[in-house]
């Protein structure tokens, strides 16, 4: 994009040069972010402490719908009020089943070790978008997902240094049997990537079948020892948990696997138009969750999670990037905090159909409190257009790009003398420029982050090349990050285990749509 | 752009209408934004210390220059030590001379009281872009500014709710002499708007012209008593404020008026590459060009000005958007609170040509760090393009629209009994939507804030309207805005001499274009 006119850069030995190599290790790509700022907080311990009483007077009169029988006698037992579906939590039940065993923070450990993630605490993790059953290219347009766009999303995000997660139904491949597609999904997460990944939450069934196949590729023993899946349950909000989800959520939890608990909140539709009313529900929604987590399996890890979109109330459409649910994510990961798990939220949403201004400018706007409020674990970090309904190339690489921008703000302040950088003012002197001292040669290197899809070329030099966008920069890009793609190794027999597990897995049920 | 199909309000009676109207009132045009928050801190209080403490060491042991004789002379008696250019000042001495005299917070004056905005505290003014020799849009592509594209742009931001301020020099008006054209910009911020403006600084003698025009606008004893001209001073980074800034500066304190005293640099050129650097030398310029203007005119209100960015290390070209300059500003910000007087920086910066994906992160990533981080007066809010070389028409309207959001994010949570929501979700229960509930009847209006160009209708509707992505939209926004304007009242008399004195000093000197 540029030629290197720049400064160039000249090691220097002793306490310059460790410096260096310290900046050097740090520029390089890491698991996982580790957070070095307090997160922000929109509102004081008593405005946190009166969001957790109306959850809790929720939970106590209201309770939570539980349509599911396993789960209903489950929390019966525990000591809930339960009458039909309806269970009610005498106050502070859901919160002390929580702490009492729910870890604060946990690994989720993948097949590569160098890729484990820590998820809680001062970490934060990125997976690509989440179930869009569109896909959309530059050329191509919008159109159904298959699994060739699958593979072409997980192999995407094992390419990106700054993507630590594999997630999950990256794009629903629509070509595939409805009751099947969840094997070729997890084969593909486990095979093309060495990252951690998601498992299927649509029949617990399939959550069976993710298990049976992590057992294969981990070893049946280390599910009992390690999280090596972690999965994405969504209430039906509002205070609705469903059988589909209660059913997938107890076959990993039974295997000591994780699980983002998640009311998925339209404001408006699903919770009062408000920020404090959305959040309370959400709080009940996701205690109430919780707590059934934990009785299943005492200490299985488990996160809460939250979607919550604004909606145009023109429209009735979703809103995304708008102020508001930026309020809800900073309140509930401070509830987060003050329950003592990991927070899932944020992502780089939108309700733009392109990778435009829009955009980027709504998907900015919840990754900043997504890291500014202290998310652990961040589900559609890169890809999401559309509300959601489109997973893009382009949008996945401009995302990506933006969460290696997060890397570099995340460490925060260096105050160390290099950093300070007092010598190199008090030795160039007035007018005189920095390009060429001492300090800025052993340090341009490492200096700024390196966007790999911002064009900051003259007008000039721009227009030579063709005056491309952001989004005709980034189809160049997908395209050779693809071309460049190689598999991580496997181990033969594993490799060969797995592809007979999920054969016959497949034989064993004929192919169907629902 | 939808049709209203969503749920339509009813106004009830009691508090319940009472709590309605308030909405409603803060939902209305503010002539600036007050923050509710508490700013992000990216550095503990010693690391702040320390950042101060190094900032005072360059002050005392380096200096800077001050490139003119009054100003010498001035820091002289007032017991610096001045050596040719060159002004060291004993540790504490600058930061002292800010502390006695400088306003903690001051009110900037439209000729419309009902737009006075407050600089300081918890306020929060945004302003357009300024500075830029080309503009750009959509059709017309990117050509040399004029008069016109200047008088547009100062049009657009009256038009704006969201922007309290009429800038300074929105875009340069090459078609005009450099010598007079201040004449024509003063005269269009005072005639086609009645926001806040700022003056001319190209020329001491343009300062004076700009003083000489507000006397007549604001009346000649209003200026001894109220500021109604900010003007915006940079320093000629490293650690120089040249005497072109300095005459200006001096004609504004001089006549008791606001100045924006400003680093101006781009890190790795005219700062140390490093963020602790950049935030010290910054520290002491902006010290230094305060504590002259103090002793100018003790009590002038001067505001702690701060625009740095990145460069990429590759073409040395500047970078925006990028993490580093945003904690630069969290880590000034805080310096500028420690010191006591309000703080200028951020904006919607970006180095892209075109209003794409590109801009509208960049941007966005300046924009969170300006409001989280507390900025009292935002240049550059709306417009910016390249770098600063350029003020785009779409650009504009996209920024103005997301300043339009900040507003709604300022006034935070809601902890109201109707924010809190409690009877609302305790009457709807579970599995029950809350699009006809009497809450969301009574709130919907104000419930989210409502872009004016985000297109958020489903695909269908989005490709039967054109596909148009979101330049298009704010193309056709600006355009449908200039068609609207009409100019604020303006008193006859005034008006009058207002012209009388542009024609009469016009008239005066020959046209140069130096």
């Amino acid at each position: 994009m540029s030629t290197d006119t720049g400064p160039r850069g000249r090691r220097s030995g002793g306490a310059e040069g460790r410096r260096s190599a310290r900046l050097h290790a740090v520029a390089e790509k890491v698991p996982f972010i580790t957070r070095t700022m307090t997160p922000l907080e929109v509102l004081s311990a008593e405005g946190l402490e009166l969001i957790e009483h109306n959850a809790e007077t929720i939970l106590e009169q209201v309770g939570i719908d539980f349509r599911d029988p396993d789960a209903l006698a489950t929390l019966k037992a525990a000591g809930a009020d339960v009458d039909g579906e309806r269970v009610r939590f005498p106050r502070g039940m859901a919160r002390s089943l929580v702490q009492a065993t729910a870890p604060g923070e946990f690994v989720q450990h993948a097949r590569n070790p160098a890729n484990d993630v820590r998820i809680g605490g001062d970490a934060t993790v990125f997976a690509p978008a989440y179930g869009s059953p569109f896909v959309r290219d530059l050329e191509g347009g919008r159109r159904y997902g298959t699994i060739e766009d699958f593979r072409n999303f997980v192999k995407l995000a094992y390419l990106s240094p700054y993507l630590h997660h594999s997630g999950g139904t990256v794009c629903e491949p629509v070509d595939l049997p409805v009751n099947k597609r969840h094997l070729d999904m997890v084969d593909a997460h486990m095979r093309l990537s060495d990252k951690p990944f998601m498992g299927s939450v649509t029949h617990p069934d399939r959550a069976r079948d993710t298990v049976e196949m992590a057992r294969v590729l981990f070893g049946a023993d280390r599910l009992e020892r390690d999280c090596v899946l972690l999965s994405l349950i969504n209430a039906n909000s509002p205070l609705v948990w469903d059988a589909t989800m209660l059913g997938a959520a107890r076959v990993y939890a039974e295997a000591n696997q994780a699980l983002l608990m998640t009311p998925f909140i339209l404001a408006g539709a699903m919770s009062p138009t408000t920020v404090a009313g959305t959040t309370t529900q959400t709080l009940a929604e996701a205690l109430a969750g919780m707590a059934y987590v934990q009785l299943v399996r005492p200490g299985a890890p488990v996160v809460f999670g939250s979607f919550a979109s604004s909606m145009s109330m023109q429209s009735g459409a979703p809103t995304f990037g708008t102020p508001e649910p930026a309020l809800v994510l900073y309140v509930l990961a401070a509830c987060a905090r003050r329950l003592g798990v990991p927070f899932r939220s944020g992502g780089a949403l939108t309700a733009s159909k392109v990778p435009d201004a829009q955009a980027a400018y709504e998907s900015a706007n919840t990754m900043q409190p997504t890291l500014l409020g202290g998310v652990h674990f961040v589900l559609h970090t890169a890809g999401w257009l559309e509300g959601g309904l489109t997973m893009g190339y382009e949008k996945f690489v401009l995302d990506a790009d933006q969460a290696g921008a997060w890397h570099a703000f995340a460490r925060g302040v260096d105050l160390s003398p290099n950093g300070q950088a007092l010598d190199a003012i008090m030795s160039n002197g007035p007018g005189q420029h920095y390009l060429g001292s001492a300090h800025t040669l052993a340090n341009f290197e490492t200096a700024f982050y390196r966007s790999s899809v911002a064009d900051n070329n003259s007008f000039e030099q721009w227009e030579l090349e063709g005056s491309r966008d952001a989004a005709a920069r980034a189809s160049a890009a997908w395209r050779r990050m693809l071309a460049g793609y190689e598999p991580p190794p496997i181990d033969e027999a594993v490799d060969e285990e797995l592809r007979e597990w999920v054969q016959r897995r497949k034989a064993s049920f004929p192919d169907s749509n629902v």
